[in-house]
């Protein structure tokens, strides 16, 4: 089934809060101007304020929908100078949103920017235009338009792709036998990710059979690298490559974020060992 | 594009939380009605119990979107002898919910109730008659039916509109140089909004390039009248107009709620002061 | 209104948190598979790893909706060697998820299983195979194929039914005078929901009108029996019959569990009193 343009969807993503009146008003404002489109929302529990970490979530999350219009909205500088953009990308989906590095950070998930537009034509945006609420009255309503057929090159002029804020990159440092990084997210579950991909370890030649001392300010832990939950023991702290092939920190069915203290942003060494731990 | 009614909308309001079983049941109470009437989800994080927060959330929110029929639950009230009501406001909204002061606080800025109805009709409504749950089954199943045609007149017998609990108002007293009012909400991100508009203080006079002198309890601060948050130095205090009119007092990427420990319903007394902090 | 296939809806819960980008990347997963497929998410709120509860909830929220595909998803032995499986209903619903119970239990409320298979065809789920997310790459891609017609029978081998995880039970323990049972859940309202239904009460001859003695670790109370929480003057402990029939402990807006100190899995005991309190 291809979806025609009565199947068209909007993906919106935002630190607004669950079920927050923000996102019912941005929905209500969408569906007023296209009231076929559906709209599918991919979070908005993001951590306010937190444009790096909403990155790489939503980095992650993209890849999973067809090529979609998305507003996606972390925008601390709403309101300042930032721009209001839309960016096409390769694989043709087309972001709505601040010009603060989330664009340009998804975008890469997606074969990168191609094409980019400033938004500033007055008559796809609400007549109500505050400071403090671009998702209402620029963002939603643009890409409601962008759902019924508005080409991208109408919503305002052309901007220079190396003038957008630039992408952000996940800090790790991997060495022969050391990796220093940092913890970007806590889940609901407790398990703490870490700014370091399975991936990026197999080709540092770190073999997946290790296991690593964690230390994290105080606290010292032997993680071991296991492919489920239930592969540990109680109490015994796992090293697991997460579904989008980030390395976390877990414990089977408890929170390893609280036994290690780790907040979002914690500081992370992990040393290989031998598997010296019984 | 005009919604035809096979794209018929109800609009859904309540305190049972975000992604609650109880907001998934009324979902599907609905769609079981209404297979072809589309959801959108206003805000489920109302306050619970607290009817005046929800009914100034909701009046702001309500003309973003179409005219629609609409489900608006905060009822600490439910199966006491208070009634649930349908109404039919100017604009062609219909609200279903409680008769506590909510529907018509929210029908002040749709115009005003132009016809009630009690829901008493029962083929309209669920066979599990709980006296619990009314969204389940009274709101949301007489909702669904009108989304399929149902005349409001068919849900139950017309009442007089003055009979109807009467709309809540703002606590607030403006004087020249002095504003007594209240905090209504406390949102995400730590803003505090005030049951004050910009618009009231215009009115009244009052210049909006004044700085106040903020009092809640025993904390006191100065606070500067700015049009972003990005206008705010580390650690200032700011009153800031919000999207839908009010003054908030807010901090540059921090909770100015938790700065002045305010939490809904607060007292907050706001005093002029020629610009004199520094 | 009959949905045609351009109607079907997929029910959705899970333990992932309310708008997580886990429940957002399963909607833009099922809506890449079948664009014209409705979801309609019962809850995203069950509490983390505990599939008993989530069974108790759901149980009681699927006879709300028309017979459906629904993705039920509490899983904390997700990677392990349990199975991924569909279940036919008798009501004609099909439900898919982890064989731990959950499908199992809520398929006694729907008329019980008469048909189950395990989820083994790689044509029909994501190509990213992960050990951790299985609602992403097994549970929403099947049941998008379902939604748009691909036969049960084809998801992978039958399944002897009684191979399956048995259905939970509630524990309650019904004598004359006396009930033990727990809480099963505290509500946003802070209700405490028992393990026992009024019905369950009324078959053991314990008429509604009586009061109990109620016992949970070191505290007590008593707690009248009343049809709305209205009935209840302030401070004073009610036991009222919810909307699904389990009886719950309940103050008159404020939080029951909160003033007995009880969470989800407080044993309590309630003995009949001849109505002494005053």
């Amino acid at each position: 089934v291809k979806p025609g343009p009565q199947h068209q969807a909007i993906l919106f993503a935002s630190d607004f809060g669950p079920s927050s009146e923000w996102v019912g008003t941005c929905h209500a404002v969408i569906a007023r101007i296209a009231p076929t489109t559906r709209i599918i929302d991919l979070t908005h529990a993001l951590v306010p304020f937190d444009v790096t970490l909403a990155a790489l979530v939503l980095h992650d999350v993209m890849p999973f929908a067809s090529p979609s219009i998305a507003v996606l909205v972390v925008d601390p500088g709403v309101g300042s100078a930032r721009r209001a953009i839309a960016v096409r990308c390769a694989r043709g989906d087309v972001l709505v949103g601040p010009d603060n590095g989330l664009l340009t950070s998804v975008a890469t998930a997606l074969g990168g920017v191609v094409e980019a537009h400033e938004l500033t034509d007055l008559q796809y945006q609400n007549s109500t235009h505050s400071s403090t609420f671009h998702a209402r009255d620029i963002f939603c309503p643009v890409a409601a338009h962008l759902s019924l057929g508005l080409a991208l090159k109408d919503v305002g002029p052309e901007l220079d792709i190396d003038s957008l804020t630039a992408p952000f990159q996940p800090r790790v440092a991997i060495t022969r036998d050391q990796v220093a990084c940092e913890v970007t997210n806590v889940d609901r579950f407790g398990n703490a990710r870490l700014s370091v991909t399975n991936d990026a370890l197999h080709r540092a030649g770190i073999e997946t059979q290790d296991a690593f001392k964690v230390s994290s300010g105080e606290k010292t832990e032997i993680a071991r690298r296991v492919k489920t939950y239930h592969d540990l023991g109680k109490d015994e702290v796992g090293l697991i490559e997460d579904s989008f092939g980030w390395l976390c920190l877990v414990l089977n069915q408890a929170a390893a974020a609280q036994r290690l203290d780790l907040q979002p942003g914690s500081r992370i060494d992990l040393e290989r060992v031998q598997c010296s731990f019984n």
